[in-house]
């Protein structure tokens, strides 16, 4: 009895001191910002997406669900296509499929430059020409020239399946280009998985990128970071950790250790690495995890550079090419290039 | 009886608007992150500032209240300057009451450099010795001279007369010291008036210092930015928008217009600027208000750097000189200043 008394005494006053470091935050009805385009104030005001919580039983159902929103992405493509003045042509790089995207008009001063681009999609989704929107804009405000692997995913091809075929792409693409003409860039999974390019390229002593742009990378894939909490129901795109997307992300990583550098890069060696801007925002679940590769590169001494929009949830600077701050965005990237890559 | 039940209806139709486009955040309970190092854990383990919901209700009081903290505040100088190797003396320039603060060493490349501060405390706070923290560790990691001004402060002296004193330092020192070889810097209050300072200069056409360094800058006194709301009860210094800070801001801006960007320098014209680096944190109140400045400074060509450290409050990157971090961030300046300032 008196044993029994004493371990409740024990766990009560552990339970009191853990709560005590715990931040209390009461529950919050946070307004649509005005201090951000009416175009990115129709975003915040967007509920969460509609399969944050929505978990598939089965493979064949992750595919189902992947595919609806991949086919409404395709969609839109004509129109985002037209508007930014941009074209796409569907290639293969010694046995990678993968698209070519072109501006109008490619800058004079980009010629002789090239720009690849893994995309996002928590690693799963986003395949076929779904993936060619983030690439659009950059053509589009960059007036750069890009190739954009469409590399395998899970549940049929998990890790390393996607960074196999992106360093393939790699490969045969610093055989006709030099190495510092050419930048790589991807946002969420796609930040992931260009970080892990450099990783890998280092190891198999490739040639480096010019210049690289992680936008809010999944740096992290242990669920460490603290923006995960601080902006857990706030992000209305990833909404909170261990949603929907991490999900997807369990079937590229497949049971691994989510600590190997080439699933979580912010446990990476970074230095040597090429210039790199990131991108995020004050929303973002991802901030922090975007933040510690920013620091990590500055520690390494490397050159690297952190834009942060106001307001945005994960991702949210490709989501209308209309707004200011899509623009700003992909032309701060594109400056960035401007200044670090060679001619 | 229609007419009422018309108006009973439309109201509940823009009430249920205007509640589907807030963000509904649950209550959380947030625990501390281990993506940050043990010294800056122990600062975001602690409780919300224990003055944050406390308003004294008459300026005698007001000014016991800012008293008390500063006596605290002073009684650790010793021991810093001890460990950071800084001597502090106090002198007078045309009137205005300042610190020079100097480390053991002032590295052979910032020489004839300068560094000029102007201290943070939401315009009310941090008068006499207490204001040299800050200054401090910039001295000591960073290794230059620094001018502290020891601007007069509300109820007694509102709006302008804090920046007045920082001006005439900044046009005493310009007849003596290149103004290119000088930087300002300076936290929260002192970030806004860092900001004020070279709006300031402008119009006046004085000589613009060679580099800025506004910390989690107090850029927005009328309440917008959406961290105000988001990193509500998150950020454990500053807590709250409308807390005990903005309360003190209310004694230095006495009723005038909140969008004069003397007061609000978000809102002015950052053409011209000097190149700047900007200093935040993840649960930073004033996150949102420091990324605004620096996409507004970068929107208008100026140089500018952003770096934001991992799960910290307000202006806790010169809490702990033992935090890795607090290094980090004042090195960091000091290099950027290295790159900027004439020698």
């Amino acid at each position: 009895m008196t044993r029994i008394c004493f371990v409740f005494l024990l766990s009560l006053i552990f339970s009191v001191a853990a709560k005590a470091q715990n931040r209390e935050v009461p529950a919050k009805s946070i307004p649509v910002p005005q201090t951000v385009s009416p175009e990115i104030q129709k975003l915040i005001a967007q509920p969460y997406s509609g399969t944050w919580n929505v978990f598939p039983p089965t493979a064949e159902e992750w595919k189902k669900q992947i595919g609806a929103v991949e086919a409404a992405t395709v969609k839109g493509l004509p129109a985002l296509r037209e508007q930014l003045k941009v074209k796409v042509e569907p290639t293969t790089i010694d046995g990678v499929k993968a698209y070519i995207v072109t501006p109008e008009t490619i800058a004079p001063e980009n010629r002789n430059r090239l720009l690849v681009h893994v995309h996002g999609g928590c690693f799963a989704s986003f395949s076929g020409e779904s993936l060619t929107v983030e690439p659009i804009y950059m053509a589009g405000f960059g007036r750069y020239k890009i190739v954009a692997v469409d590399y395998r995913v899970p549940p049929d091809h998990p890790y390393p399946a996607a960074l196999d075929d992106a360093m393939t792409v790699w490969k045969a693409l610093v055989k006709t280009t030099p190495a510092k003409n050419m930048a790589i860039f991807g946002s969420s999974a796609g930040g992931n998985l260009t970080l892990a390019m450099v990783l890998r390229a280092k190891q198999e002593k490739l040639p480096l990128p010019g210049a690289i742009a992680p936008g809010t990378p999944m740096s992290d894939l242990t669920g460490a970071g603290d923006s995960f909490q601080t902006n857990a129901m706030v992000d209305n795109v990833l909404v909170a950790y261990g949603a929907n997307c991490d999900q997807r992300a369990k079937l590229y990583t497949a049971g691994r250790d989510l600590k190997d550098p080439l699933l979580s890069p912010v446990y990476g060696d970074l230095s040597g690495f090429p210039p790199a801007i990131l991108t995020t925002g004050t929303r973002d679940l991802l901030l922090s995890n975007t933040v510690r590769v920013h620091r990590k590169l500055r520690q390494a001494g490397v050159e690297a550079t952190l834009q942060v929009f106001e307001g945005q949830s994960h991702a949210q600077y490709y989501r209308d090419p209309n707004a200011p701050e899509s623009r700003e965005a992909f032309e701060e990237i594109a400056r960035f290039f401007d200044k670090h890559l060679g001619r």
